[in-house]
């Protein structure tokens, strides 16, 4: 597989900053916000950026390590909560509502036959993975198949005059595959990246770090090959949104990753392009314990601590218009020489 | 002067956190939002919280210890601003208008006579106060003009119908008042108190340092008397905003505190009376140093930190969406009944 992601050129740099630093404000005073302003217009090439059409993308799937007890919820929450987006009751529905995000449901490999719904893109790739603790979670075909149907939807949101994009999801267990994805990748011992997910008590976070033990010593070591990781643990909505995120970098699309799991992703995407990062805004840092360190490894900052820990891309609807803000402030402020004020003495 | 704050009932509590802990979603894991629509429900009363009308009252003043030289901007800028302010160029213009806050300008004593606009409230009750290395900053009667005049403006604003409100603040030196106020009430050494404002050099920064400690040893102690604080070392529009925050929180509205000048205000409406702060929410951590500390003593926790320190109450206009989202999902997403998803095992 061949992506063409091209670096984001620096070559609007000086004239990006010079614009922000002539607003009317003192300078640097804008923290963030001015990171962020100038990150989206590199990535877009111009002085006056725009976001067009934002839309996060749900991508939902099972796991086969859910048998192990690895999740303080059943794997049938995972379908469940699928049809809760489609009813529009989840937290991603209520925060992409309220702030103008248009919302993609996607079944990645969910153990549930759905009813025919116009709302729900039927990408499935299996009736959950494998349990990693036996055999690997998928073949290397359903993991080049997952890949492929994150890029092609991915296409398709672009189609529809998207310039901006994040994802989100769904799978009960799916931190467990995260976890070792970043184990894998980062070269940590498992344990520094084990969570309490949706909510283990301290019994299951030790059963669940036991068994993610024995499963990564079942394997040989896969020294950064983000494919063979994927293959071995992931699960198919990651992979899928590994697939999308690199799509989208490679169509230069402003990307907000979410939390835990999605980072996990783009982890898996950094690894086969380093390019990828350019594109990517890190919405917020999740409560769940691994996911500060795989930021801190990535060398990158979240905008947004909320202690928020709940998936579906949720973090990425929430910091919307902090994006947005951002974007205004650049485009719609005042100079110090157009409102004839003075500058520092 | 007599304030009538009453305490929040914590008598709907139970039944509030039920409500949250029953969305789909698992428990705790919207983390600040959770806190947030906690207490905008108990402020309220209710289990259908609203926010209607929000409103961003901008109060401008000039200050006389800007003759010595604590400030990087000339004091020019403090009325340039404020027609900055009138012409819509402001960050605190384009944030608002973002998310649909209402903004109002106040002329609470700037040191220029504006031509009449009728997006200027005139509440001048000076033209800048006097420089408090020389004599107290204001008189007594002229504090109680600028407390009345923020609690008059205020009952306008919720007279049309608004529920949340956010002040800002815009006056050249007004850290330096800002700081003498946190030191004192807080009993804290005036070195712990100041940072570089809008942008001080090292130079400056010394310069600041040893001229406010100069003028708080020009007076007797305070003892945590707020007025006494106020007169001596207060802005008029700090004074204005404590009248301001106490009157909101007597007319039980909620309120978005900005940053550092705007919480010195609030530390004086705490010292008049302990209650105001059930009605607080802090939108962000400034980066001026003592922002932080502010908070901490208050034992508040903010929403955001973006590195923001440009005030005008840029802070409170970019959180609005975030305390949204906050009662969006406690209004909006389904519960683990409704939506038939199985609760934790």
């Amino acid at each position: 597989m061949e992506f063409n992601i091209e670096k984001v050129s620096n070559s609007l740099k000086d004239k990006i900053q010079h614009k922000i630093n002539n607003k009317t404000k003192p300078l640097g005073s804008l923290g963030k916000l001015e990171q962020i302003a100038l990150k989206i217009s590199l990535i877009q090439g111009t002085l006056t950026p725009e976001l067009n059409n934002p839309t996060i993308i749900v991508f939902a799937s099972d796991h086969g390590i859910c048998s192990e007890k690895v999740s303080a919820y059943p794997q049938d929450v995972t379908h469940q909560m699928v049809l809760n987006f489609l009813n529009c009751g989840a937290a991603i529905n209520v925060f992409c509502r309220q702030n103008n995000i248009a919302i993609k449901i996607v079944d990645a490999g969910v153990n549930f036959d759905f009813p025919e719904n116009k709302n729900l893109i039927n990408a499935k790739i299996g009736y959950g993975t494998k349990n990693f603790l036996a055999e690997p979670a998928m073949t290397i075909d359903e993991l080049n198949q997952a890949i492929k149907k994150g890029m092609d939807i991915v296409r398709s949101v672009h189609a529809e005059d998207s310039n901006v994009i994040g994802f989100g999801e769904m799978g009960i267990g799916n931190t467990s595959s995260a976890s070792v994805i970043m184990s894998q990748l980062l070269g940590l011992n498992i344990e520094e990246c084990i969570g309490r997910g949706a909510g283990l008590d301290d019994e299951g976070l030790k059963n669940k770090a036991e068994i993610l033990k024995r499963a990564v010593n079942k394997y040989s070591k896969t020294n950064g090959d983000a494919f063979e990781v994927l293959t071995k643990f992931g699960g198919f909505e990651i992979a899928m949104i590994t697939g999308a995120i690199l799509q989208a970098a490679e169509l230069k699309m402003l990307i907000l990753i979410d939390g835990f799991i999605v980072t996990s992703a783009l982890l898996a995407a950094y690894f086969l392009d380093k390019n990828v990062i350019d594109y990517c805004i890190f919405s917020h840092v999740s409560d769940e314990k691994g996911h500060r360190i795989m930021l801190d490894k990535l060398g990158v900052e979240p905008v947004l601590d909320l202690r928020m820990r709940l998936g579906e891309g949720t973090g990425a609807a929430v910091v919307y218009p902090v994006i947005l803000s951002a974007v205004a402030f650049f485009n719609r402020m005042a100079s110090f020489d157009s409102a004839g004020v003075s500058t520092k003495i």
